[in-house]
């Protein structure tokens, strides 16, 4: 079968590979649309970054090493079920949660299976990939769409990255939230907060990301870092008070140092980008506000929620699509697009 | 009356100033025994630090700026209620919380005036100090200790910034904990988590330290991070899994880094030190690991719980007075005696 693997920097090869076969308790897919995400892109122009094996160091749940299956943001159709399997047929559409997780350690036996020990994504770790002709995955990590388009079923996996950060900040109906950037984690996280009844702050200078903010309608306020005081402007919206959550979407200083200023005495700030560089922390607002910082990782079953989310309407999908390829063009249309036009691009579809 | 004002920088005077007058809902107190501390060190030898007024800029609350009596950590005897006092009399020994708040903001709506946006500490920010021969203070700051003995209850200050920290970390039995630095702060929380039932680790690098927290029986393991890596051992007493909690009671970026390490997954950190510096966040921990970070600032209600625990036997106070001194002797055998003899000293009273 078809299938486009990572070799290493700016290396993907379109190979044919053997195709898997189901096995008992997993689900045989093949997969519709693959959707470009920023890691994509930082282990395309970066190299291999953890939970990433590397030549000579397998991973430890996949046993494989580069070249890889690439793709983690998946929708596909089942194709054939393994013995045991039950709540899935051929034809259903899915999405596949895209984790390699060990099932043993303190984590996973806490439900917290997003921080195993050995995490490792599909995708990026072995265990096959989106962007391949047919894949096998374990059945806890396949979630059925509906009758959800496939293309936008593709923009789960973001979105559930949003949710599992909102879900932890424990943030929703009346609260006032920052959503710091709205590059393509940022919109999904004002989208989930929207969804959810709170009041949303978008901050970002880029005037594209901007405009889609507003033409999205995921924000009540769409502030500019870099033509106003975004702590004393979202100060000025909650009368004075502070937001009561903020989420750092964007990975860089100055949006972390302005999020710990807007934020309340006592408020929560979740992190959900990575960051290039370990970032400064303003240990003053940290001790004098009491504020509260949780890293947030990845979804640990939060897929059902968000679909449902999408099914009833509470999230359109559709405007966040802004570009469909095939995979013949993933590095000129997909890779180095998101780069030269980073700011215009929320999401990059690729299909087989 | 004779108070000990603070002028600037290693500029403290024994002068004599008038006695001020109780006013109703105030209780007037003759101070037995002050505490210095970790910030009096500080503003001592560095000079003002927020919250603290300095010359043309009095603090809003006390409307006071420099010379301002000197102490925070004190215990005393009353002398006098103002009219609507209740459950105090003439004779009762008392400690106090010794903030200034402005009842009106946000925080202290919400019960959390150590946070309130004006604050400010007695000894520190005006409205008198430890170093006096008497202070009058709102009603609801002071609390009393029955019959602990007062150079101990001078502690009861300290250990109630422990005890906040580790409430709101929620911290206790059965949780195993890893306080970072054996100073007086980090001892005082090893102190009430052992009281809370917990197990306690501390990481600390002074041989004198070590000894103390051997000493007085607050650890059950003492590390020693230039001799071992303390976040591998901490895996091992945890059987892999990594502490529940971590304290950080140094301030450092090493201790910092070091906790994170040895934090489990989902783990929580609390921050209690003032860091000299912004310190640098270790993001893939936070993220991998989706811990948990808060900063912790004083103590809001925190005494009456802490007083009990001391009349309880839970903590006995009695080993971390290392010495008693005339506020005369204050620069000398205070100040730059817990410069110089750091590791040797915990708490030095100080009496008038």
């Amino acid at each position: 079968m078809k299938a486009a693997r990572y070799y290493g920097t700016e290396d993907i090869r379109v190979d044919d590979i053997p195709e898997p076969e189901v096995r008992p308790g997993t689900v045989k897919i093949a997969p519709a649309w693959t959707g470009i995400c920023g890691s994509d892109l930082h282990v395309y122009f970066g190299g291999p970054v953890s939970p990433m094996p590397t030549e000579g160091n397998p991973h430890p749940l996949s046993g494989e090493e580069p070249p890889l299956v690439f793709g983690h943001e998946f929708s596909g159709t089942v194709e054939e079920v393994g013995d045991g399997v039950e709540g899935l047929a051929p034809g259903d559409s899915v999405v596949v949660e895209p984790l390699l997780v060990c099932g043993e350690c303190f984590a996973c036996r806490e439900g917290r299976y997003n921080i195993c020990a050995k995490l490792g994504f599909i995708g990026l770790s072995g265990g096959g990939g989106g962007m391949s002709e047919h894949i096998v995955v374990e059945r806890r990590f396949v979630h059925p769409v509906g009758d959800l388009p496939l293309d936008q079923a593709a923009l789960i996996e973001p979105l559930s990255v949003s949710a599992h950060a909102v879900r932890l900040a424990g943030a929703g109906e009346g609260d006032v939230a920052l959503v710091g950037g709205a590059g393509p984690i940022g919109l999904f996280t004002a989208a989930v907060l929207k969804a959810l009844g709170a009041t949303v702050i978008v901050s970002e200078m880029s005037g594209q990301r901007k405009q889609k903010a507003k033409d999205t309608g995921v924000a009540d306020h769409v502030l500019d870092p870099g033509q106003e005081d975004v702590a004393a402007r979202a100060m000025e919206i909650t009368g004075g008070k502070g937001v009561d959550v903020a989420f750092e979407c964007a990975g860089v200083q100055p949006v972390l140092d302005t999020l710990l200023h807007a934020l309340k005495v006592g408020g929560r700030l979740q992190v959900v980008a990575l960051y290039g560089q370990n970032p400064t922390l303003d240990a003053m607002s940290l001790l004098f506000k009491e504020i509260e910082i949780q890293g947030s990782m990845g979804y640990a079953d939060d897929h059902p929620a968000v679909i449902r989310m999408v099914q009833e309407g509470r999230i359109d999908l559709a405007p966040f699509i802004t570009r469909r390829i095939a995979v013949e063009d993933l590095a000129t249309e997909g890779m180095r697009r998101l780069v030269d036009h980073k700011d215009e691009e929320v999401k990059i579809l690729v299909h087989m």
